[in-house]
């Protein structure tokens, strides 16, 4: 089971962002420049992301080196041109989005994805956060330096973690506020300082729906670039099954049987919810579940 | 096996924080505050974090809502004061901590390192990345607000894998650049952007060692904060053990068998390495490899 925003092909050749003179051989007429309308990807006609030259991007752009295309057999540098303004939105009110991630092939999402995590964090962190000076793109895009005190920045990618909570052969999922009818998914969060995994399940899972859960296990993880996430995807137990719901942040937590997700995965009319989107860890998550 | 800096009894009641009646309602002459020395604790005479109160605090300090203290069956909130200075240096080259973070009961590095991390995120975040503007501390400290754009910042917290790689019975081992002779630990790197847990230790260890790696798994995971990492350890297996070493990063990676590794944690003379110290995420990866 593949794992979605993940497979790039495109090798990030570390060595080359802290060479200034080889990033620069690179950043020549076959260099290529991922094609972005601010942080949406433009498709080529047979529906793949679409590439251009240097000469796209506009004059004044910074330019991230997303690595090395060595795909054909060639050495081809892969770039994008830094937007003018970046999204911290966390969840995607975009249609337009869910039918791209829907339709491009898998390691093209992958590409754009990162592409899109890493060109966003340069749009919203043009400022020195330690002295409010101005900030410019170093190491090919994998830094900024602040031109007054002289601080580094790094590109920022938040540990979040989502559980899959079992009891007694069935799985407790939520619906979020604002989230459409019948849609349900695992429970989430930020992975605080100071915590481990295990203790962000934990708090997250009984702040969320008041459940206490133990032997909390690793399944997979997969980037979520909306902003730039770490999906950490775990499955835990649970003792009982009594939700005191935060009414803050959930608008539904139930508990689910194998036989309503498998509904829910087949689509059943009769299925009593509606799985996650199919590029969410959660998907993942469940098919695991239901295949074990 | 315990892991450090995990196992804080502090509740961090998240719905506090976001009240600010309630949080108001806590800051009375019962709260208690984590005395801190610039970024190191101050200790009680039973070599136990000291606490005071938040008439210690400076006058126009920031102060850090931390959580409540429930051991004693009351509800003691725990502040602690954004300090004048942060410290972005990820390594510690600080002896006086090496020996604290020694002696230090388990729960009290947990909370230690958890204060730590996030008031030095404060005293690194005075402006806005967005438009340079003044920030100011928000959410009981689990926030700052632009005064100018009102952009939302949030603590950070960079996940980093860390990973034993085995091949036919032997650990392969990294001294980084600058560590003393002798002290070796297993292979580390941040995860990117773009990338699954799985990715980035594949592409880490490769980058570091030349070694190409199959079969990640997680082991465990801990905070390190040194200033806010979330350590991931795994485990990989090698195809084979010839290394071609990344000389900017490393000083000598070499392959070792168990007989060394249980050397090492013996501390024989004859040991050919030293061990990382007690506190790190890596020594709780040897001795679960040894346990196997």
């Amino acid at each position: 089971m593949a794992l979605s925003f993940t497979g790039s092909k495109i090798d990030r050749a570390d060595h080359v962002r802290a060479d200034p003179e080889r990033l620069a051989g690179y950043m020549n007429w076959k260099a290529r420049l991922l094609r972005l309308d601010g942080l949406m990807p433009a498709l080529d006609d047979s529906g793949r992301l679409a590439w251009g030259t240097l000469a796209d991007a506009p004059e004044e752009a910074e330019l991230v080196f997303l690595g090395l295309d060595l795909t054909d057999g060639g050495e081809k540098a892969c770039f994008a041109a830094v937007p003018p303004r970046g999204d911290a939105t966390p969840r995607m009110a975009n249609p337009q989005l869910w039918s791209l991630m829907a339709t491009l092939a898998p390691d093209d999402l992958a590409v754009y994805g990162g592409a899109r995590s890493i060109v966003d964090w340069h749009a919203r962190h043009r400022f020195c956060a330690e002295c409010g000076g101005d900030t410019k793109l170093a190491k090919g895009g994998w830094q900024r330096d602040c031109t007054s005190c002289g601080a580094s920045h790094f590109p920022r990618t938040d540990p979040v973690a989502i559980t899959l909570v079992e009891h007694d052969g069935k799985l407790m999922l939520g619906r979020g506020k604002g989230w459409p009818e019948g849609r349900f998914s695992a429970l989430a969060g930020f992975v605080e300082p100071g915590e481990s995994i295990e203790e962000g399940v934990a708090r997250e899972v009984f702040e969320e729906s008041g459940v206490r859960i133990r032997d909390v296990s690793y399944v997979a993880s997969q980037p979520w670039p909306f902003p730039s996430q770490l999906m950490i995807g775990c499955h835990a137990y649970a003792d009982d099954e009594e939700v005191t719901m935060d009414e803050t942040e959930m608008a539904e937590i139930l508990w689910f049987t194998r036989e309503d997700i498998e509904a829910a995965f087949a689509g059943a009319p009769s299925a009593p919810f509606h799985k996650p989107v199919e590029q969410a860890i959660a998907t993942h998550l469940m098919r695991w579940w239901l295949a074990r």
